[in-house]
């Protein structure tokens, strides 16, 4: 089965940051794909990347950049398809240069921002996107909610425990 | 037909930015519904609207607040639809403060946040995540797009004119 | 004797935060709970905790978290007691997003913000609350000012005297 | 019966910001004082405020000021009652200035800081602290909470029912 | 003879701020061509106006867009000229959105920055690039700073005089 | 002889930051003095130092503190002294918050502020202020200036010798 | 008698901000002069102006700017005078770029920055700079502070008279 | 043959960022002159580089500097030449102060800006300044864009390859 999540970076060295969107996709047994598409080094490719990805059955785009991050945008400018952008924190603002860069987008062409970073909720985001029509998908994410109010939970429940072994 | 898209807002006041998206949903043929649920003011209306939304039939919500903008991540957190933020400029920090508290929403519950005050994309993001399981859809939005990129090119042309006649 | 102060976290990862509000009840010999409350993945629970918090005999909620913070203000829409909130600085905004989601509340809902970090501070805050019906307390916190005093007026005298000596 | 509250500001330009939080004292009938003591055109009188507010009856001092505000913070610094601060947006930085002076106080002296311009909620907040040991007042601010959720429901309906005569 | 410098802008509404960069190419009698160039709405064209830009003769790019500015650093990408990007105050950041978007770009690809709404400087800046290969033109620089110069002397000289007749 | 210059600072963990400043007046043999006093923990004290300064001889008050910086205004309320604010560099907001607390002051009360942690201009600030009426000191300003040139002057020659050997 | 305090401002727009200095220094009785010396436009007569003060009776320099705002900073590179900074809210950062311009002098070089568009704190700290030597005007000053002290118990005093009013 | 782009720091402290501009030049074959030139502490040495830099021989400078970084502004107003700002990132605000002092520059006196810390774009970007009037060196341009692209298409091809093996 071919990819329906497209993963795309700026650079390679955007991987640490971007990896947690392809694990969620694996956890969610999603197919994706990975690539390293730059705006500013590969603009052909990005814009042919853009142009052909609801063609080859992508049915959402996540876009990592860092600094003047114009690779989620311009993605969006190319393609039908929902771009999700993901703020990555290179350089010296902390990620708040991406933010700006990605956030921000004019009227006409949306790009779905979450945190400087949040890769993984990039990747929970396609997840949602998709599950929209898949039932199945959406019976997982509802799991996956769950999952985590019961991992908070056991967190409190370790921390009333020790809290009470401090106060004795 | 019942609304697939929520378009909620945390007061009356915010209806000034958000009607946008819900003029993108009458463009698209979309049907939608507003409703004023507050974070703050009727949080048990909130968390109602939130765990319903999906049974009820919506696919997508879009939420817009400002301020401390608890609004979308609260839904988000009730919620496996996918959510999308609309941060609205109210108040002495134009928006900062709305985009903060919506876009750095922790690793599991992602808001898709959009421009300060930008409800017409969150209308348009909305569309992307419906057309992805319609194909009519999808072939209106990259009409839309067309239609964006004709204005645009018209623009051009009334600048070059008027610049011709200046510079004769 | 019951808890009178409730210190609720986020995350068990805010707990290297939080800690010091709880050091601050037990050196003012006040009894409290502390506990693992999650907007944004126990929405219910929060909500519970919120809305129960004055019948079980809680006088004033300190409530912790980073990001996009919404637990304190989500706290004080469920409580009619007194919320503080203490902005955690996680991820990559130093706690300024944090700062931002809680301090900026809308009218009718406030909470009590303090600094970056602060939860000393919110402790403090909490007895003071407190203090405002327990003369005891109140002279406790008088004491207290008068201990900084001191140890102000003691890091002088050292630093004089060492200056004395660099001088010679 | 002598004021509980006692409401101060730096000049009498910050009026027209602090008159909301004597409105809600009126509201809720909890009497109230207002006074201009500025920190740095009138500073002994300002400690001689900070330091016999408790003994002079007052609970709870709200204290606005704009700039470097320095109000709020040399109040605590002299009195063990809580202190509410009030950023005040004067001059050229929307009150971003006077938020950093008033809650990013060191470890040993909170300021209670809520939102830019919010003195309504400092209003409340008094209101709230005053309740921890008044349950008549306790059951006032659960009634004032019952009527803003009231009135924001209020508001759905009004945007429902225009919302409606729009789509026919 | 043709443009050789390149006034580029994103919509028609940029018109008024980038205005000023045509008039200083017609005061130093340098050809230039505008055109309305959206990165995001015609983002094809915008590839074709970089690619062929200096085939064409240009020699420089000014391109100048708001909010998440795509538009100097994509012209970049494509094109080998130096490429001068103007942030245009639009939206509710004040045009810090449109400086970080356009000044943060990575290493490979620069775009020359100028102030938030210096569309005058961008122009002053292509002077001083052709001027480079130019000593006619690097001539009437200095002229035009010696202009500058003697108005703000006679600034100066007006002052004092005011000033005097105001100390008599 | 006594003190000219006094050097205050909220907490003896501020003297890595404010010794600096000493270090200025032993090198331009100027008597000074060190202390810690607290604008929030010993209000009194900061008042009484800022009210007898003038009266002990002292010229010039240098006053560095973090945070909620108070320290440096509120001995600009007590004293007709200039004041010369250090905003020193701890928390989490890099002293932007300190930086803000200092410099905003209202019209009345101003403080010579520097730039955050620069206690070694501070120093050179107070040198300046006490040579408009000390030929002598204002001599060993020139020649400060002047070793300072050279010290330039030289560091541009080591780099233009090795720049050398580079490109031999 | 010549002047001793110097106010120069980047461009004769800068004389609505700037002028307060100078009603300082009348009200004080003491002598000035106002110039209007760009650090961009006029940067020869900028370094002779900053060179010569000492010798020409100066004692202090007051310099405004806006924007990239070098003038204080070159003056004091030039000066062995005390220099004053005013960053003057120009343009679209609200004088937050010209503060940043003024305020974070490298070691070695000093400029004493007052509040965004204070002038009126800069002809006040001049006053403190030249009182250091003057008991006369120190006793002015401190005079000054009175005068500030009563107008503000005035206002308090209308405040109360009101709110009593109000309250019957 | 002599330098025709000269690359100026304020202090051998910038040479680390500042490297990057010389070895671009080393790469295209340009030649260069690298000189500390201090516009705070040798401004007399800045004004006559700034001054005699076109009759040099000299089509470019590169300045860098932090802070209240005054020194790319202040070359640009005693030259005729494209002057290229680097902002460099020290002290305290990441080189947020070095970009505000640096681009925000008034009419009449540009400086092209780039990124913080970013010289290497401030060497291409004086590559392209050049290549305007040398075809050879547009050439090279070209080729360089092009070998970024290859690189770009290497790094994905290693993720694609890379990323099959973790699916496998």
């Amino acid at each position: 089965m071919s990819a329906v999540v497209g993963i795309v970076m700026g650079s390679d060295s955007d991987l640490a940051t971007m990896q947690a969107a392809a694990t969620i996709c694996q956890e969610f047994g999603i197919e994706y794909e990975m690539r390293v598409v730059s705006a500013h080094r590969t603009p052909a490719l990005m814009a042919e990347y853009g142009q052909t990805a609801h063609e080859r059955g992508l049915k959402v785009i996540i876009a990592g950049a860092g600094g003047a991050a114009h690779l989620p945008g311009m993605l969006a400018a190319y393609t039908p398809l929902p771009v999700i952008g993901v703020p990555v924190p290179i350089g010296h603002l902390q990620g708040v240069d991406a933010l700006m860069s990605i956030v921000q987008m004019p009227g006409g062409v949306p790009v779905a921002t979450v945190a400087i970073g949040q890769a993984k909720n990039a990747g929970l985001l396609a997840m949602q996107i998709l599950a929209t029509a898949d039932a199945a998908l959406q019976a997982k994410l509802i799991e996956y909610k769950q999952t985590m109010a019961d991992e908070s939970q056991a967190k409190n429940e370790r921390l009333q425990a020790s809290a009470k072994n401090i106060e004795q």
